[in-house]
């Protein structure tokens, strides 16, 4: 048994606190500014209001400012920030980590550099000036895992990714458990990018779900197949990327089984499903308004180094194009059939 | 414009009327023995009565003892016969078409010989003794395309392939439509493998709708992640077949959008919800008599295939293994999570 201090209290973070209670872990729990509400409330009787759910008795829910506490004998930090959370993360929270920690991201994201450079988040980190000279052993993890299944302990298979693959056996055995299967990989960058760039593409294959809600008046066939085309050209881009960007082609199986649970129970085939029936970006995003989308950042991140690189072209990612061009350049929807 | 003759009056070898009306070609399609009534209604109105759709006026409907004159000036070959009735395709139709016409496969399948050998449909034709010494060319077409919605002119993107790509561009040429798109590639293996195993995996992934089904009335949690994760661990078996078969792991992408296609829209999905639900395979069988399932060959095929060939052992494709188990060896249902 080991004590683990898990940052963030929004779904993904607070959910994890399932396996690792079922392991007999002490789990604190602290919540960001942005969760004083859900840690007040987690403080009375353990109640998620967004999970809906009652988390285990093993939890023990922190405010921001109990951090110091939570951190001391802490075994393993779990970060559940959402990307536009990695810098307060970094200047809160790992400057107070020792290096001897090790540190687990769920965080899903690519940051990318004024010359197109693309990094995982578990890399990112080590671009803040006040952690480029630590030793910090940061892994993440990725692949298909809705938060509330993960509490009801329904089967999932993820991918545990970092550097060092003894420490991620160390990590695999604190978390796995009989419905919460672990692999374990080196390539971070594959996995990592598989699972941010799976947020964008579920935009793109939910195109074609709108579209067929918008004119099943007029028409009541399918539309299954242009849904198929799209998943087709969505994994052939991430695959093109993933190999870009140095990572391992085999990696290419997450984005596949995430994309997958995106596109069936996901919040990101909302924005494409609004698009797909006609409206503009702006309308949708009114209409989503208070929905955090990871899919608006990726899609403009990785466009725009894509844009920048030297070593690829925008237009060998038409799909991703396009996307970027209704989000950021006013486009209409037509999607790019003969590009694919 | 060509003549084109299509033999198999099925779904799919007649949905591809309409890009073949489409770009102006001559249609001459050929019932089967098993299509005689489906030819007599084509007849009389054009209507597919499977299809539930009128087939395009230059489809001139044949039954099988007008084949011969079907086949006088034919420029291409097509067929749409189901994988069981390849024999019957080669000895009646093959032998009596010149090499000089090409002939392109709709079949989806992969034969097993008795050293482990699989073979993709369009070489298993050169197996028959009749055939061994011919110089036929055999291209064949695969990837996400539900044929109802073919009818309806929604997009789709395939995969021709074959040896000769210059003939595969002469093909696309015919065929190629504004919704019916087309990639070439010589990775015949590759793509024969994926949308015939896909197949076979989507009734594993269709295991966790049904299991899901049989349990809502205690818990209405959605088991969108064992999908997700059943999802990877195909997507990851059939990556390992395609490379071990010698086919290019790019192929995998139309392995991934067949297998979602054929988990939303497909018949073969029905198969895995009842044994989701608990049936046994004998019970599932009897409640699906009538329907054609290529899945039940393919799982029995490539697992005898897996058990016999002494460069793979049939536990490196534990899902595919457990169908195997269920549908030929009476075997209860108890997904090997442990084992992915």
């Amino acid at each position: 048994m080991s004590i683990v201090t898990i940052v963030g209290a929004g779904m993904m973070g607070s959910a994890m606190s399932f396996p690792l209670a079922d392991n007999g872990h002490e789990i604190r729990l602290v919540g960001t500014p942005y969760d004083r509400k859900v840690i007040d409330r987690l403080r009375q009787d353990h109640f998620h209001p967004a999970l809906k759910v009652t988390l285990p008795e093993a939890v023990k829910p922190c405010q921001i400012e109990e951090l110091g506490t939570a951190l001391q004998g802490t075994e393993l930090l779990i970060s559940g920030v959402p990307s536009f959370g990695i810098d307060w993360f970094a200047g809160q929270v790992l400057s107070q980590t020792p290096d001897s920690v090790p540190v687990l991201s769920l965080t899903k994201g690519l940051e990318d550099e004024p010359d197109g450079t693309l990094l995982p988040i578990s890399k990112a980190y080590f671009k803040r000036p006040a952690l480029a000279s630590r030793h910090l052993s940061i892994s993440s993890i990725g692949g298909p895992c809705i938060s509330y299944e993960l509490c009801a302990r329904r089967h999932t298979t993820v991918a545990l990714c970092g550097d060092d693959l003894g420490q991620l056996e160390q990590l695999r055995t604190i978390l796995q458990t009989p419905y919460y299967h672990i692999r374990t990989t080196t390539d971070s960058m594959g996995i990592e990018c598989a699972v941010a760039m799976k947020n964008a593409y579920a935009v793109g294959v939910s195109l074609a779900i709108g579209i067929s809600e918008a004119h099943k008046n007029e028409d009541d066939t399918h539309w299954y197949n242009p849904q198929a085309a799209l998943f087709g050209q969505a994994m052939s881009e991430m695959m093109r990327l993933i190999k870009l960007l140095g990572g391992q082609p085999q990696s290419v199986i997450y984005a596949a089984s995430d994309l997958y649970v995106t596109i069936i129970g996901g919040r990101n085939r909302q924005l494409g499903l609004l698009l797909g029936e006609g409206l503009s970006f702006a309308e949708a995003q009114q209409r989503l308004a208070g929905v955090t989308l990871e899919s608006i950042s990726i899609i403009t991140r990785a466009a725009r180094a894509l844009r920048l690189r030297r070593d690829a072209s925008i237009n060998d990612f038409p799909l991703l194009r396009h996307l970027d061009e209704i989000i950021n350049r006013q486009a209409k929807l037509e999607i790019p059939w003969t590009e694919f």
